[in-house]
């Protein structure tokens, strides 16, 4: 089954200890839609600017990603982020943020959208995750991701999209936060209380942590010995796991687990270049082989 | 086989949001030696002083722990710390370090102890442990621990005992300061050329990552849903390690593998209770029920 992903399309410039780049394709939308479409067909949802290249759209296309969806604002310009990372590529200080077309982003799902039965809502505003939701026609399963800014700023209507969700997708720190708990099983307890049936928690390099129920799932992260830079690679989980689960039509957890291990093998590519330009060139081989290598990681 | 074990043993007085404690059982070979009592006979060799209770003593004896090697001074006082941790349980504030005996510890190993087969060196200073390993003939296998302090005061007396030893298991953190690298893995490789063959990476509540030769195994922790104090936890876990190995007899990282295993798992029992007051009490059935779950952590 298809997915629908409603999110950011966007221009970065990074720079980390091995390079530098401006005005890359960037945003959650993007690396979640080329995970995914790994594993189904990929409907995207986003503004972009009039200063947005057309080879951008046309390398989503070439991956069956339909972008009916993507409105291209003739009076606007593209979301654009300018990042640092620092030598242990742990959070990066942001440089800049300009919103530009983001600010005003009122999505509006195209009629042939709304029938999709697995929808993502990438890290947006909470207000303007439940807009799509109030526009599609009860999906099968909906997952959503946030951030600290909207725990921060907007926690009252975050909790109002999270009791419309069916699985939560955020960092470590986020899902601390979110919940106000240090402690992450009692963190993901009280944040399944409102409303997720499923969590899962990003650790980076650490791995994954998904729960479902009184069911806890441990996932390691895919071992690196170079990580260029880690822009995307949550986003890029993001969509190997729904485009898994999606591909699969699957509800149940059980299969949820082999999604999160998708999605952390695809994260691993994502990391080892600027952009999507690892992600992009990902073979079918090169994904089953390190997903081989993945599943012995944990095996005793 | 049996272990013999080289560290502290002290008296504690520690604070957790939960509550506080003074002069209770604390130190390495004290969590060590209990947690690998459970597998095989463990021997101790460290020092106490004058104010030590015998209790203590006693409840290292009711384990079959061998403490021939536990040397009370009678001008001396025992090592003593005193910590506080904060409400996300990470690295405590020391509020005091009294080395006393730990200052002039010069470990003479029984003659009966200089053909242990496993011999485990815990986190003291480099050229004790290095003493220890000079009066050993050949054991089958030698771990030990250290810690930033030794990596930022000692380094070369560090390296020089790293190249008589098999197996390291320090902290995620003291991996990356003494490889000086930020990257696990790189970190882990550059640490295996130095000696040990086999490094143990224990990272708290993300696990354990265990690298042999060019083998790699993530562990995971084990979900708690209280936390009363995590002081221990590290030595539990080597306790736990080098126990079952040496009880097996084993020399083969498959092996080490599950003995990762009971080690994080008796770790969760130490970090429920101060002291060893939980650990004390571990009983077969409890430690078997909890390995079972912790195998199915990571099944997908």
């Amino acid at each position: 089954m298809s997915v629908l992903v409603v999110g950011s399309v966007a221009l970065d410039s990074v720079e980390t200890p091995f390079g530098k780049v401006e005005n890359v394709l960037g945003g959650s939308a993007s690396y979640f839609s080329i995970a995914a479409s790994l594993f189904t067909d990929v409907h995207v949802v986003a503004a972009v600017g009039n200063d947005f290249p057309d080879d951008h759209i046309e390398l989503l296309k070439s991956k069956n990603i339909d972008v009916t969806g993507l409105e291209k604002e003739k009076n606007g310009q593209t979301f654009r982020w300018e990042g640092k990372y620092g030598y242990d590529l742990g959070d990066p200080d942001t440089l800049g943020t300009h919103l530009n077309v983001l600010e005003t982003f009122d999505p509006v799902i195209p009629d042939e959208y709304k029938d999709i039965d697995y929808v993502f809502l990438a890290n947006i505003d909470p207000e303007v995750q439940m807009k799509v939701l109030d526009q599609v026609n009860s999906p099968k399963l909906v997952a959503c991701d946030t951030m600290n800014f909207w725990i921060e700023n907007k926690l009252e209507e975050l909790k109002e999209t999270l009791k419309h969700i069916d699985i939560l997708i955020i960092n470590d720190s986020e899902t601390r936060e979110l919940a106000g708990e240090p402690l992450i099983t009692n963190a993901a307890r009280k944040i399944m209380e409102m409303g997720p049936k499923t969590l899962v928690c990003k650790r980076g390099e650490y791995g994954a942590l998904m729960f479902s129920g009184d069911d806890i799932f441990f996932a390691p992260s895919y071992p690196l010995e170079e990580i260029f830079d880690p822009t995307g690679a949550g986003d890029t989980f993001a969509g190997g796991f729904m485009g898994y689960v999606a591909g699969n039509g699957s509800m149940n957890p059980e299969d949820f687990k082999k999604g999160v291990a998708y999605g952390s093998v695809l994260a691993s590519f994502t990391v080892e270049d600027f952009s999507v330009n690892r992600l992009r060139n990902v073979k079918q081989n090169d994904l089953e082989g390190r997903l081989a290598d993945f599943l012995k990681l944990s095996k005793i």
